[in-house]
């Protein structure tokens, strides 16, 4: 079968941004053709990736309104919706679309505008995602992360100072991508002596709340190069499901749905863990960059922390992690994230990564929802 | 390439339900899998069509956290949006995911939980899908079809009483789903007394606000006979894209995403409008039902409303259309309706349909989002 290519990839600027979401989804939208040389209405299918443009700005209906924007009708058009891993779940509609000859061009846009509600709003439209017997006893992603991040330190004999290291390590890959949200280092003692949110977490441990929008444009790898030069194949896809409710999991350490979601991935490409060179994971909590390297083989359980330690992880070391800078400093506009981890894949294998390019033909992306409750990996490989 | 099958399908009682979303959900998902003696956790892809769970209910997540309901844990899931055409979006995404090979055994459930608010909070969430622009001069979906229905009535010199007989059909058809909303007859003249709504519809002009849910198992067909001896084939599935913004269209008689999607349906099955034996359309309005049976290509432009007129869409007429009542009195749950609509059509197609059975070996859906803003159309055959 013609595997799936990404021939074109845009990002717009995340932080705080003005204007409405369909407008953000659109400038994505609008670069990522445009450096394709496409226009609107050559896409034969257009999905947008986005948990919740109604709870946050009250319209719906945003993958219609997008399509009209963009001039891509009569495309057929839908919304992929799986909360903070929509955007992973885009990517693999995009990919099933083109798989399964629904669609010759596929366009995926994910994004989310929340930056014009406060703090404790946006917090609220997330948590309900969450199982209302956890959430109504104040148990949010956070609690979750601060809980598990605590049991880890103590099961692994962890330094607390290692998990800091996540977030100095990725606000310094931030400093070299100019979409990010904080393009600023921070010091291992700002991490440490920054408020406590949920012990033994601190602020610089958690990702901000962002706005911004990003783009893929997929089509059969046959015909890649009418679009591209320098392209990627997405070589293993897969998704799993963790339990809705956290606290029913066995090991709060291990990512079930990362484990299970990577085995589908790897079995697709025909690969293994040390067969990729970069890696892009869901680092929303300090704490889930340890896990999810562990859950995807990397290394093994419980030591992760000392790959971080050791600089494994660094963007000059043996697997550079979150060379974008990460959710941590990049941002995390829910629908958009997955888009723009794989994103920073494609600039990657296609040598487009500037000052932050690594040596890579393989990649991959770990995309989460919820606290784990949902996981896409998605494996990418520079095209022939 | 192996077709997609449908070997299994349910639908709960459709009307004013207790409980929450995700009870709904589950109940249809559990229904479907015991039809089919599959467990949960055979289950390799969970889609959830839904259009507002969030907006309704303050609960995101729902995919997940059905997943876990059904037992289906690690199935990757995620939940479909397309308005009020969820459902059909969520029947090309469960087929998709079967086509492109990610998926051999796909759960699709569709469902809505909406008569606890109050009808004017229902519609204030369906008309956030529409244009700002069109919505704040008070221009929601009823409105647009009040617009079309007295152009219509102008342009091909239709009476009125010709809108009325739909509602009078499907009602009567409705009478025989134990699953309506409404199992009772309604006569031309209690319709065409009815209260004015948006002249020149009325009351029985329109679908109710509904709670329910549906759900159907999809696998290659190769493997169909392992859970069914009867099944359908999906020979046939196309979507496509209208205008967000409605007063934009050239011709507001003519339904572009109905002629668009069903384009492609009708060449990936190799069929011709005459050769459909059965149709679900979307009858939120009584006017819809004629522009779809023209622009399917049942009947020439204008020459729809005849059709009703002389009995030929009735059950025992040449082209049965809703002989599941239609969402005129089966209800519109919207992100069930599609996959309802699908129900149906599996029904007749297996010979299972009792009272409202009708002789057909092809049968076809179409779902429309917003009005007409997206189509999704699918076409069945009975399985070899």
């Amino acid at each position: 079968m013609d595997r799936v290519a990404i021939v074109g990839a845009s990002m717009t600027q995340f932080g705080q941004r003005e204007g409405w979401i369909r407008e953000l989804l659109a400038e994505a939208g609008q670069d990522c053709l445009a450096n394709a040389g496409v226009d609107g209405d050559d896409l034969e299918h257009l999905y947008v990736s986005n948990m919740a443009s109604g709870e946050f700005e009250g319209q719906t209906g945003i993958a219609n309104a997008v399509a009209h924007d963009l001039d891509a009708l009569p495309a057929y058009t839908a919304r992929i919706d799986q909360t903070s891993s929509s955007g992973g779940a885009g990517v693999y509609s995009a990919w099933q679309s083109v798989a399964s000859g629904a669609s010759d061009l596929t366009l995926l846009i994910g994004g989310e505008k929340m930056t014009h509600r406060s703090t404790a709003e946006a917090t609220d439209v997330i948590a309900s995602l969450t199982h209302p017997a956890e959430y109504k006893h104040g148990v949010t992603l956070p609690s979750f992360a601060g809980l598990t991040a605590r049991r880890y330190l103590h099961e692994y004999d962890a330094p607390r100072e290692s998990l800091a290291k996540v977030a100095v390590k990725n606000h310094k890959n931030g400093v070299d991508n100019p979409h990010a949200q904080f393009q600023k280092e921070v010091d291992l003692e700002t991490v440490m002596e920054s408020p406590i949110v949920a012990d033994p977490l601190r602020l610089y441990d958690f990702c901000p709340i962002t706005d911004g929008s990003a783009a893929l444009l997929l089509c059969p790898e046959s015909v890649a190069d009418e679009y591209a030069d320098e392209y990627a194949v997405i070589s293993g896809i897969g998704g799993a499901t963790d339990t809705h409710v956290v606290h029913e999991r066995e090991d709060p350490t291990v990512m079930n749905g990362v484990v299970d979601s990577s085995a589908i991935a790897y079995e697709q490409a025909g690969l293994r863990p040390d067969d990729i060179d970069v890696a892009e994971l869901h680092d929303m909590f300090t704490i889930l960059e340890f896990l999810q390297s562990e859950g995807l083989g990397f290394f093994e359980q419980g030591e992760g922390w000392k790959a971080v330690e050791e600089g494994v992880t660094d963007r000059d070391g043996e697997l550079p992690i979150n060379t974008s800078g990460g959710l941590k400093s990049k941002g995390h506009p829910l629908g958009a994230s997955g888009v723009a981890q794989v994103y920073e894949i494609y600039q990657q294998l296609t040598g487009a990564a500037g000052p932050r390019q690594v040596e890579a033909d393989t990649g991959l992306a770990c995309n989460v929802g919820g606290f784990g409750n949902c996981v896409i990996t998605t494996i990418m490989e520079a095209g022939q």
